[in-house]
């Protein structure tokens, strides 16, 4: 049988897995900060009309520019996150992982590097390794936020291409202000011009306003969001990204011609007429969320404030172990190698509760 | 205004053009190889009734392996292609063109090299740039057939990573024999070892039989397909390889996670349910593009033999001249920039007379 190592893939990723939290099949799921509301069921008979209509046109190639879509899109954070932006602010692709794969692939690439502030999401160090970007791990402060004076020299002394804010922060959960990402604009500027990018993947789920308005005369800052979390989608892989209309067209040149299919679109369509009641699941989800951090700060848990649907708690001597304890209670959460925390998705109030006990019973067992 | 130069885009970026064919309403659009027909109503309320019940999980990611897709495409193929393959053996991402593009990031990339003998499909060329993998430019007959002892001499020569054979060749037509591939294999295998893919977009519209059965014991060699043409789902944007499991294993090292979307997985499934309606089409299309092969000629046209659902015809002194001269009379053709030629898509029996009537009128004009 043929394996990997008998094929000329690149040296970079011999030895190396796919990236993806284990799929099992448990009761109880909070390992993906998936929504845990399935969507409406007027908004399921809504897709499936305009699936249906796309369908009958599916010979041919969708909307290579994604217009309806993307005019839909900015309309929403026009709504939404406090600054007005327009169709030729937006741009969509297949989850923000690929908006992000496309920013690197312009902006980043062989001989040009990006900078994150770890604990991050991984998926943009991973995302610069496929894409040849050198990867620089930079600073946070021991409880997880942002050290903007250390990030800034960071940035100063790496003088990176692109730097990667994530707001709110994927695993740990804090959001930053606009005096930090205003801070970093200037550091990066300074330093190169490079671009930065805010991760806002968890967005609607923050304590803060969005950092939208920001873009405001600063075409090297991009936001990028996805309908996977607020819009209770991620089963759909619609990511998208606000800024500047020569960043709309500078990515344009690396993506794939057709990447979005017809009925992405039309699903996602379907999706942003029933906002206001997905929006009403993000307030529930938040007060879930806030549930969570105090009941799990209750029990003598070490949690990080969050901005998120999901919290991380700690502090455990054997976090992998508290995983696989977790686990064999029914309840699945992630363990993301930051070393004495896991984090828990906000999910339903049942599923929330589950997984109160468990650490309940968890910390009964390792104080006995 | 920003423009895009004023950004940190990648040096070989500046000053080109996103990919694509121009997109204009006219009434007989036969300039990008899509099927003319649209999928049968029976299917379109079978989608509907998949992606209805996909969308009631939109919650949560979508499988991120695929698995049910990639077992009905593992059976169509082995039905079809006159070779046995299982799940295993094949792998789906947006679109043939972000298949070839992982088995760049896998196989290609910086400090690597890719050949392709031209003229052939463009986005190979373009995907290795997009990857950073330079791009080399293998040698064509002037009939437009690979001569075989030039390509295994240029492989011999500039030993790149990754060769591609496009068969059917697009824009051309014609497709190559085994002893083609095979003879190229060895080639690619003697000077490295490196990696051969066969691009078979085109592949059920051939007169020859699919090159898939050799893929058995040959673990260096994939074959691409799509379901844009000849499933007449352009919209759906849902290519595929086989190859040995091991090259499915390692375009995973760099798939971005869920890359597939479930409303996709979803209308995929559905649309293979559907194969044997859809492959009476591909029969009533083969018989038309025989028909404007052999009209074409008739009318005094140099025309490329044809295995694809399109044909490349010629001669003209200007023929970016002629391709305007058929789109005033309402025909839009493609003109791929092959010195002399352009390509017409197979449409309707109606859309291919309005075509060869234009091109009579031209030729008329041409003549007097």
């Amino acid at each position: 049988m043929t394996a990997i190592d008998d094929l000329p893939v690149r040296a970079e990723l011999r030895g190396t897995s796919p990236y993806g939290a284990p799929q099992l099949d448990v009761a109880v799921r909070l390992n993906t900060n998936e929504n845990p509301y399935p969507l409406p069921e007027p908004l399921v008979r809504r897709i499936a009309e305009r699936v249906t209509e796309a369908a009958r046109h599916l010979n041919r190639y969708p909307d290579r520019d994604a217009t309806e879509l993307r005019t839909e899109l900015a309309r929403y954070l026009s709504r939404t996150a406090g600054h007005e932006v327009g169709t030729a602010n937006v741009w969509a692709a297949n989850g923000s992982n690929e908006v992000i794969q496309q920013l690197l692939q312009t902006f980043g690439g062989p001989g040009r590097t990006a900078i994150g502030f770890e604990p991050s999401y991984s998926m943009h160090g991973l995302i610069s390794r496929g894409t040849g970007t050198g990867w620089i791990s930079g600073p946070r402060r021991a409880d997880f936020t942002i050290d903007t004076d250390a990030a800034a020299h960071a940035i100063a002394e790496h003088r990176p291409d692109v730097v990667f804010v994530c707001s709110p922060n994927n695993p740990t959960g804090t959001a930053v202000g606009p005096e930090t990402v205003l801070r970093l604009y200037e550091a990066a500027q300074a330093a190169k011009p490079s671009m930065l990018v805010v991760d806002e993947a968890y967005g609607e789920f923050s304590h803060r306003p969005s950092l939208l308005p920001l873009i405001e005369g600063r075409p090297r800052l991009v936001l990028t969001r996805t309908m996977s979390k607020a819009f209770g989608a991620a089963g759909l892989r619609l990511g998208y990204l606000a800024a500047d209309p020569a960043v709309v067209d500078a990515v344009q040149l690396v993506r794939l011609p057709y990447h979005l299919s017809a009925v992405t679109q039309a699903t996602a369509l379907a999706a942003l007429e029933h906002t206001d009641t997905l929006l009403q699941y993000v307030e529930q989800l938040k007060q879930e969320r806030d549930r969570l951090v105090s009941e799990l700060t209750a029990l003598g848990c070490e949690v990080t404030g969050s901005d998120a649907n999901f919290v991380q708690f700690g502090r455990f001597p054997d976090a992998h172990a508290a995983w696989g304890r977790l686990l064999a209670a029914g309840v699945l959460v992630r363990d993301n190698g930051v070393p004495g925390f896991l984090r828990v998705s906000t999910g339903t109030p049942a599923e929330n509760d589950a997984f109160l006990d468990a650490v309940r019973a968890l910390k009964k067992e390792s104080n006995s």
